[in-house]
């Protein structure tokens, strides 16, 4: 695609990023947890059981972008310190969002992946200023924007310094009412010859059902994803928002009971003939 | 959803359609042939390279709904013989679309399946004839049309009389330009908890790249599709139609080679644990 | 646009459907009526209605293309003959759909203008039956469709060899839920630089909302449109259709008496300087 | 609309913004000048012609957030003392665009309007900034949001304690290809009932076409639009962006010689008689 230089395909074949010893584009890596934290106990025992299922990195929003200024907007610095203890205690990484340029620097203190979400892909002084922070971008696809878009995005990061950019497919917006968003899958094969970073699925923003998390985790590994983003919280019915999609622990250990199997399976298949 | 009667989850479980003893619902289908019927020669050629590799039925369009009234429109009748001579020598059902409520009991002769393609997916006068042919129908979702609607064009053809409509995802229109149109995956384990009918995929139209046809097809295996639909072409470079789109015999090879196996641990997982 | 010939504004300036002394692409015509003919009152009432406000055709609708089979399909010939009615009179030339190809030549002895639906725009059957009629067309753009797309459907019924084209932009499917679908006024000018066929607008099925009629109608003549095809009914709470988006008569002549001024001050400008 | 409280209709009848002496929301205002601030004399050339032509304030981007990193990104404070040099010579008060929350207060120093463009509507830091600035903002809907969200992002800046929002619809992202977005004209008579603020409509940006951005203007107005941002250029093949889409100084001023007195009939006409 034009325009693009270190974002593009021709330069490398594809980029691992070192998170903390989970290796994104090389193992597949789950990132579970929260839509927001909410308070300690809540984190914490969300924490427990997705490490226990299985889950490599931990996610948690403590700055939310909201639709109305009056919804909850996150704890802010208070997250972030119960993420920290969430983290001590489980050794889990912790991907969380960051929305304003300004807080770029200290939120890295706390994040081992700094996440950029859907509102503000094109936010381009944030994504230059996550460019020089030093941690690892999970970039998220605006909701309504093209691959070509989402990768000059990607390009931003890079060309301020920073290789270490994770992609993540959350669903486009199209006509359909039944789902949240429209899962765009083909993202994933298309991304691959286009890119050479790593793509991984939110299945829970792009679905918003908790009945099609596990199909689509599922088809994500068959389509070559190199790993997801899913909401678990370990009270569904309370969270504070996103109630209706959020996966229970139990939930969560099904799909993750069936994920790894799965990849291995896919692994061996590939090994042994190419598409 | 309000106004279903007979496509609704709620009067049934599951809907197995026997074509020729090919049991679309309960097996993973797999349909294959090119976009049109060119020629005795590239129809044969293609029915017996798809056989070889392991295709349940075959497909092959006589009437093409083409944008321009002055592309090639299809060969018609003779098309719809060459096809017969094709099923003769390789056995395998045919699905044909019709376009016309005229032609519906004439190309009923023919065709073991009839096919509704997705610009006429609410041409009621078509699905109503449909419904009265006697033959089972492949039903493609409108390319702007929502799940709701898309069963509600199904409940016009089961409210005439005939039982056996299978659905087939092509990809919605979208936004995103790398993409022919966008493969809405998600469709297939949300139309399984909305209906009994079962659901397949057509990777063809809806990514209309052949690059991508492969990861799609082995995601759908995994997100629950009963089957596919692909365009297979013996010379693809030649087609009237598609070019750009349509598989090698050698490339559908290769993906068949993976889809069986896949489709086979799926269903081991499922019947050890149920997400 | 490739493949446009006749319909190419290459060929010609612009087109003027006569519809009995009404001349389309000339004056600004508007044509008006209930969406279905409910029974001889309902619409002999609203006929005179929209008679004395200053319509010059009559629109409603014998068949009924609906969502779900199961919703009122229109009154078939019954209806026709209440339109019939109706045209003796007050000498409204009338407007009506035509779903089924084999339905064209009877229905086109009760219509003075050929209606093709938004779901049937690509009913290619139906366009060439049209094409063949006699009788203008009016072709309403697909909720889904490309302005080429369009221009190739009007292309197929003049290439039957029937000139009296006439397009109607009804709003296209979008993401947007305030408003039924989102009405693509720019069409009108776009349209005017690539064909010379007449464009009108219909603002009832585009908003949906009886409050946005009035000033998306005045914003059609100010954009250059050379119509309105719109919903009245004589009693909207009771229609079996569209009950929420029929002005009344009332508010329909409070329309009208502001249209006519406004289309002569906007000619008179269009003369003494041109944009 | 939910969630709603100082945005909504139900708390006023209709906001004025008063920007040195122009009233918003009063009067049909006309925004005039180039996407972006290239040099002094593009930009007072510029200037002189617009306000010649009957401009009311000066558009102009010091900051452009642009798709691609290596596109050009603007001139930065040396483009706004070039605005500060238009703004004294043709007592033009000028809008233009911020992007960073970090440059909010340095950058309300040179504008009498904050434009916060459509990549940034849902940019929730630089909203509440631009809320505390004591400045009037612009505020562009997201190319792809629904009128809730629009109206959910006016509210941040309310909340804030900034009570003059001026709304701005420039286009929304669809299907359709020959525009560069759709132009939902139909904002304008919902956020009227919606909301109090004003609405004006951004042709340019909306169609991306010179032809179609003066029957779109006359249609903005006849629609009830409180008046048009758009974009004018000394020499639009020499634009360093949207050379394609930005109107000369001759046809702006064509232009401006129907829009006032088109306003001013339909003003009567709406005083004799309401819709």
């Amino acid at each position: 695609m034009k325009n693009l230089k270190l974002a593009s395909r021709e330069i490398a074949q594809r980029t691992v990023v070192n998170v903390a010893g989970v290796e994104i584009g090389r193992d597949f890596v789950v990132i579970a947890g929260p839509c927001s934290v909410e308070s300690e106990e809540q984190t914490l025992e969300t924490a427990r059981a997705v490490k226990a299922a299985g889950a490599d990195m931990m996610r948690g929003g403590a700055f939310k972008p909201r639709t109305s200024p009056y919804s909850f907007q996150g704890l802010g610095i208070a997250g972030l310190k119960i993420l920290e203890k969430a983290k001590k205690e489980t050794g889990l990484p912790i991907v969380t969002e960051v929305i304003d340029p300004r807080d770029v620097t200290w939120v890295a203190e706390f994040a081992d992946v700094l996440q950029i979400g859907t509102r503000n892909m094109q936010n381009y002084s944030l994504l230059k200023e996550v460019g020089r922070a030093g941690r690892p971008v999970l970039l998220k696809r605006g909701m309504y924007s093209t691959l070509e878009e989402w990768l000059n995005c990607a390009e931003y990061i890079l060309s301020e310094g920073n290789p270490d950019v994770i992609l993540c497919e959350r669903g486009i917006r199209t006509f359909e009412k039944y789902t949240r968003n429209t899962l765009d899958l083909s993202a994933v094969p298309a991304m691959k010859e286009l890119t050479h970073l790593p793509v991984i699925i939110d299945p829970t923003h792009s679905t918003g059902r908790v009945s099609l998390i596990g199909p689509m985790s599922l088809a994500s590994v068959a389509a070559g994803a190199d790993g997801l983003l899913v909401e678990v919280h370990h009270n569904p019915e309370q969270a504070l928002c996103d109630a209706e999609q959020a996966l229970t622990p139990e939930q969560f250990k099904q799909i993750m009971n069936r994920l790894r199997p799965l990849k291995a399976f896919i692994d061996q298949q590939e090994k042994s003939e190419v598409i």
